[in-house]
């Protein structure tokens, strides 16, 4: 037939198969490719791109360094650069078959066999094993154990590099609301019952300021990540490397991604533990619980149109109901709510992966899932940041609403409190619901305020800036006591 | 000095140790005590009580087994039967001091001696192991590994039965409130958003369902606590028990605890696996998770006093705030969440140890902390279920302004949309908010309704019965239909 | 331009959308694209084709019961049926662009759109929604808030209908290991220390115990799924259905699905409440993690093949290293304790959406994130347990060396013990492992047993098949009492 | 009576209730007491000792800062700082009966009423309000909600710094005992199965090097704990407060406990997020998984006695079983797997808590559970750690048997392959399976090495040093390359 596909044989420990000619993947990856096939339906060329371009750089890297040292022909460095460098800047294109289920060995020779491919292919004209070997050449010095972590953790920084202008750009919509918000002035709330009042500038400004904190708890944690267990090949003792080698990878890789990589300094630790992904996730966490936070203060805000709260309206993007007409739904919130709980998952995820199960000993073996699912939790907040922020954007305040509110807060009794004592403060808090009064209308008619007073001191708005009103009370307060 | 303690000194294939004479636990208990001291705080005497009863009664159901079958002498018996007796029934009060991270042999072994030192003590006068021996006759035929679960399970089943009937009077609470609430009508709301009207009756109604079913959940799953692995001493192949214990023994302790205890089918299998308790924790994460639900649905019913959303009021017990006079905050229901959390966690901390750590093999080891989790989640939810309680059937609520609010709600227009389609609905609903009038209002306005049949067919209370009005509504649209 | 697509213009409540007339769907999903875009990655057409076929299936009930009810044209009736079931058979091939995290009123409202374009197609022979509207007619007497969660429900029983024969698969495999090794006889471990003798037999009969509970549990979970909260509409008052509907409209499910549906008892209930997905993820968890119990036992008995326990050989179908030559991982084994992370995380995601965030009131809201961490556990697990069933299959026993440290195991001493107590039991064991004896020799050395009797009552095969032996120990017993 | 407790009559806004006059505690703590009673079971002053304290101290400092400012009269300032001070260094003992599950207002108002009547009683000699109010004065410029956050932070900070030393213990037994085995040499597995030579010292200095990061982790992450919400009062705007207090309090805060405290920069960020608390608890879960890695590494290593893999053997401290005469368990190990599983169940708690409900807004509500969570964890390590120690303190090496398994590892083969490519390596390998002989039997019979250098190259201690030894490994490496 005109369609048969010329298939190429290739061999292993375990014997021989026969492969399409025009996949730049080897016997391994097939091998992996029968015996699981799809389970979780996550790939490795599809889904962790950024995994493929640092297994590629590190591959480069291996080779220039055992070059340099001696240990390599200089002729196959070469190719096996190009081919990296092919892989990296996409001109190779591959889809590898192998579901992230079975990655660890098979993701390393996956990259093997592509690189030593395609370097015999430039050497050659063909493609195979014949100068360039996947394992003698192309994985010298290295053994999965070192350099499919090192990818993992090259990979999942760079993930966390485009996660960080997102973050960067929400902060920014939320500085620009602060100052929009700076002098509407509502009712505070804890434990959702009325408190004293607030600028919705001002919540807002907490939530840039978690934000702000956020992108460097992020930044800061996932400098962690560029502490590689390069160099110590299968257990940490660097067997099979050759002499200067060890020394020299990590600046290699440093040079060729441009970024502070280190060798850590106790391979064996570096081999036991993968700590630092817990606390990679704990960040992403972090953000992804406190966002949440936000969108359901968001949520409780904007509840109505009619019969809640109503302080804020949100913009309306999309109708909200099937079968109740002109409902319109906070849905950019509650997917934030979503997207926090899948995060809170995969960290427990993580945490089994980083805890192990009692068979680690000199490797830390389950970096699967626990990779898999801090990309995943990357990727959804960083594709999801500017949707919330969009919405974020579009909020309006109903300034009346949250003024008339703020007036009939009990909790501005406050005041009388820090001018009278507790028991008079309560006293005044309690006629004013009883009678359904304002704090105002109460302190005035008790004699304790004058009306002139009153509307200086219990002013919604200068309360909530009150560290600039503060000394009005403070001379009422002393004069309270001078007179008694 | 008169103060000094007599000693007794026991032995075991470790050593010799002198133990204070006045207690009845031995060498392997003060062994444990030493080694362990205090690490979580919690105590196995004082903590897990029904685990003290249960495993006293196991023992005498063993004890009688074993001289049914002649493999125990009469008197013997007789003494290990009266010594458990009197630590069920707590005549023998006795202070444990294992702490619950050292369970499981411990726990079985400090059972072990001090039914074995009460019994040398009834035949002798004098505790000792010289006529009855902690192993020997006591653990006759039994293992920590078949007779520890056993106890942890019944303990459990305990557990859960106090708190079954506290479940049963909450809902007998909810029950009366959705009686009391029938005809309080309000604006129902999904996404936080105004949504259909609804009778306060019918949403408790909906929380008394929940409750019923957890009930019937819990008591349901709870059942599988009393399938036991006894009678497989240590590995499930039964070595060291006599001919007619193994099939006998379960019955025995049937008959002690007057509960349909049977044992595992599958010995080995019951070894293995700790898999219930995986779901019986979900039961009670279940019931807690719902409850929490449903307590934050009334914190956001009841906040206000003026500013929120002030559906109900819920009983003052004590003052919210130290600095805001007058405040008083929802604090039984935030307790509720609160404990979800904490079974949550636990719930994680089950998993972990019923998943174990790659060394069960022959036995699920990590049975401690899983079960600890469970005696807490379950004595915590037991203790505060009547608080709980006690705090809905003070929940009071404001007619008036669920009635106002019903009525202004946009997605009433979900009438007209059944009448004349949903884009004349939708057209309502945007003309009432956009007006400023209720759904009513715009409906008799646009000559959709006359007045009378807008007074009938919008009228909240009856769109919350609608299955009762139903019929109304689809003459009007058949009338309208023949109409156009 | 030739191939400038042609576009037709639809219109709802918030204004008018172009859209490539050649998609079904309309200006609703349309809009989802384009606020969301791509979030999670999973889409519902390709990632959900369950909830697809479901929510036509559920489409189809409905046009069917208000076409009996008199509330539906006939010929109407008829389109949306037809439309439905070419949704269902995959005549009508259609791709949904809604990120799964942006699904609920998206999902129902994509479906409407679909069947309504087709329908009039049918009926007019163009897109659009002259004669058929997505939400008058094809969405007549439903809610996204009833017919989502229904649509979802199904679609996870029938998920998990396709895992449940990969578990009966599985379990016949372990059936049949479990007879083929029913006389090798191994050290039982206990802690991770020699304990018993029992045979791999036994213990893979655990294992298939285990799994037949499963089943069970797992089938008898998912019948929960099949209790609908259909016919409640937006908040289980059931306003906008017509006369008759409620009462009818799940018998129309049960039939086009042929399955046992039923509508919740409490409507109110069902709508608030989402515990059954806690009970259904505990169930999946409960696989799962028991699993994964089995493949690390499996771990730790091929660990080797020198220096390791080398009980068992597990197939070798791929090189687990590339450094070191010859090295067999199992990766299969390791993969599933990936799978069971995975599931507890999600599990924790499910638990999280059910309880909710505080604004739930009358629907439970976040369903979404739940149930696709559902359909991913469950699609995990269905797919891969073949994968580890066909590895089951290829174990080896090494029965010489499973005889041998059966042999070994000092834990033998426990027949001594039974015959002449405890103590006695002890000074054996101490014996055997102080001189590097096996228990049968220094028993015999000490004169407890003569050779013969040795022979016969520490035969390891003898002692893991017990119950079939135990005559003679206690016999044996008997004869040593009488004899002191 | 004459045992009939003297009472005294308190006064709130709620009414007024007698008290035993014995107890320091007012009105407010005899509510909560009997609103929740026991529902933990944990109780503020016998389970947050260090909260009591830091509590004191703050009130202290606030006192102090009224003074300077000002604002509150020398003798009561001097009053409440005696009343601190005596509470803070236990002269004061104090039982207060709050369930940890109603901690909040609560803890500080049991605190407030107990220093305004010890107070009163060092000014008036008799226990009461009338010089010191609970409100006015002892919590005059504080909240709840500045001033419990704050408490709870440097009572966890303090807790943490009883945690660190043990660290550094442990730290130091580890240095120990890698410095005792480092020419131990053993068989190195990843995946359980056999690798490349390791020693057990190498490996203990992983771990050493696990715990030296831990610390520092820990150590810098509870520096965040210093950062205090103190100043903000109510909701952040600082309503209650005075002139100058705001900007002094931190520093007295810091002079008093002599720690570097600093006050939020945002406060109202600071009274939103509880983002620290899950950095803190992820720190703390770091340290617990790693513990139970290494714990499950040491388990496997010394498995046996005899049929195990026997490596090391651990300190017999109990025995391990009821049953089985002479076996001895890892109990130490089991121990601390079962911790870290209860800490990872915390964190999951500690997230769903600082998540919040949906009712934050001004507040972070949820601080309950997530600190006692936080308590829980870092005390059980504590506690837990030296008895770790104790026991990794006592672990023999077996080191013929670790040197006999490590001689026999086919993946000694790898340093064929570094000489001569993998494929030979691989040749090697399976001949040494397959023919049962050691790889440098192999080696040496298939001309690959002389006998002498065999002896030299693959010489399992110098593989494991073997970058001292890798110049030879090159020189052969280039000697064969030259010959071929």
């Amino acid at each position: 037939m005109d369609h048969e596909p010329k298939l190429r044989e290739e061999q292993d420990s375990l014997g021989t198969l026969q492969i399409p000619d025009e996949v730049y993947y080897g016997i391994m990856t097939e091998r992996v490719r029968k015996n699981f096939g799809r389970i979780t339906g996550w790939n490795l060329s599809e889904h962790l791109p950024h995994y493929l371009y640092c297994m590629a750089g590190l591959k480069k890297a291996c080779a220039i360094t055992n070059g340099k040292i001696g240990a390599l022909d200089g002729q196959i460095v070469s190719a096996i650069c190009q081919a990296a460098e092919e892989l990296m800047d996409g001109r190779l294109q591959v889809s590898i078959p192998i579901d992230l289920v079975a990655n660890g060995t098979p993701g390393n020779m996956s990259v093997n066999e592509i690189i030593a491919n395609r370097a015999n292919e430039i050497l050659t004209g063909h493609k195979g094993n014949d100068l360039v070997h996947p394992n003698t050449h192309v994985n010298m010095g290295q053994s999965t154990n070192d350099v499919h972590p090192s990818g993992l953790k090259l990979a999942l920084y760079l993930t966390i590099q485009e996660l960080l202008p997102k973050i960067n750009d929400l902060e920014s919509i939320l500085t620009y609301k602060a100052e929009q918000f700076k002098d509407v002035v509502k009712v505070g709330r804890t434990c959702l019952q009325d408190a004293l009042p607030i600028t919705i500038g001002q919540q807002f400004s907490g939530y840039q300021s978690f934000l702000h904190r956020q992108y460097q708890e992020i930044a800061q944690t996932a400098q962690e990540l560029l502490v590689l267990p390069l160099g110590g090949t299968a257990i940490g003792t660097c067997v099979g490397t050759f002499p200067g080698y060890v020394e020299q990878v990590c600046d290699e890789v440093a040079a060729i991604f441009d970024l502070p990589v280190t060798q850590a300094e106790n391979l064996f630790d570096a081999f036991q533990s993968a700590d630092t992904f817990i606390r990679v996730s704990a960040s992403l966490k972090s953000l992804a619980t406190g966002l949440a936070r936000m969108a359901k203060d968001l949520m409780f805000m904007s509840s109505g149109p009619q019969a809640g709260i109503g302080e804020i309206t949100i913009p309306a993007i999309q109708p909200g109901s099937s079968i109740m007409p002109g409902k319109v739904n906070p849905v950019v919130f509650m997917a934030m709510v979503d997207i926090a709980h899948q995060v809170c998952g995969q960290d427990v995820t993580v945490t089994m992966q980083v805890e192990g199960e009692g068979d680690n000993l000199e490797l830390q073996l389950y970096l699967n899932m626990a990779s898999n699912a801090l990309f995943q939790s990357c990727t959804m907040l960083q594709h999801f940041l500017p949707v919330l922020g969009s919405c974020i954007s579009g909020i309006e305040a109903n300034r009346e609403r949250c003024q008339h509110e703020a007036e009939w807060s009990p909790a501005m009794a406050t005041i009388i409190s820090a001018i009278y004592g507790y028991p008079m403060g309560s006293k005044v808090a309690k006629e004013a619901l009883r009678e359904h009064k304002t704090v105002k209308q109460v302190t005035v008619e008790m004699g304790l305020l004058t009306a002139d007073e009153a509307e200086q001191l219990l002013n919604p708005l200068a309360m909530a800036h009150y560290l600039e009103h503060m000394e009005a009370i403070f001379a009422k307060k002393k004069q309270v006591a001078i007179q008694a």
